[in-house]
């Protein structure tokens, strides 16, 4: 499969499971987490068979636990839109009082402030590490 | 369980499933539907028992298919926040390029337009008319 354009620009590759690949935003602002689920080209999470469908979900649960123990986030927002990019992939923000635009949305926020270079942060590190050991 | 009380204010009873509170936001900028879990007083997806998070996910995937199957929205935007309303409740909300806001996110987007009364809209009856036939 082919990652949409836009995806491939504005994220960084993290790690795959077997359902999902998994990548980090580039604008610096959060710590975001984006999934995309594998080998499906589907514009809505309703629409990807049910196999494949839970173990995304249950990615993106194992994210999610993992951000908030990664971070000093007061929720974690999770989403999936697909209003501007249609294939289907599930954000997944830590977040917090003292970031920007809390406690509204991230998505038409300000302008990115984006990574100059293709290093990971520390959270997104160590999110690839805590990944395999979460049931 | 109680409800958190600006998902009282906020929203209308449509119906429950055995996973989950169903209901309908009064705003009536967007076809909206909020699903709440049953029984669990918890913040975030991943603090849910599993088998409970799994019906409720599954709720909420029917849900959507269903949403889009009775309006005419061009995505379904599913969304767990949760920077406002700490009790863990989903979004399932249907967009199209002629609503207010597209393709911007819903939340926070200018002023509410009230439902005045406590009828349900066609689309919310239709919804749950429907949710029982599909798997």
């Amino acid at each position: 499969m082919t990652l949409a354009p836009e995806l491939r620009r504005d994220t960084l590759p993290l790690f795959d499971t077997e359902a999902s690949i998994i990548r980090v935003s580039r604008d610096t602002r959060w710590p975001w987490l984006i999934l995309v689920p594998k080998g499906a080209e589907v514009s809505e999470m309703h629409d990807l068979q049910p196999e494949l469908r839970r173990s995304f979900l249950d990615d993106i649960n194992r994210s999610s636990e993992i951000l908030q123990q990664v971070t000093t986030c007061t929720s974690i927002n999770i989403a999936m839109l697909g209003n501007v990019v249609s294939s289907l992939h599930c954000h997944v923000i830590a977040r917090a009082p003292e970031d920007p635009g809390w406690p509204g949305p991230v998505w038409g926020h300000g302008e990115p402030v984006w990574r100059d270079d293709t290093s990971l942060p520390g959270f997104a590190r160590q999110v690839r590490a805590r990944f395999s050991t979460i049931q």
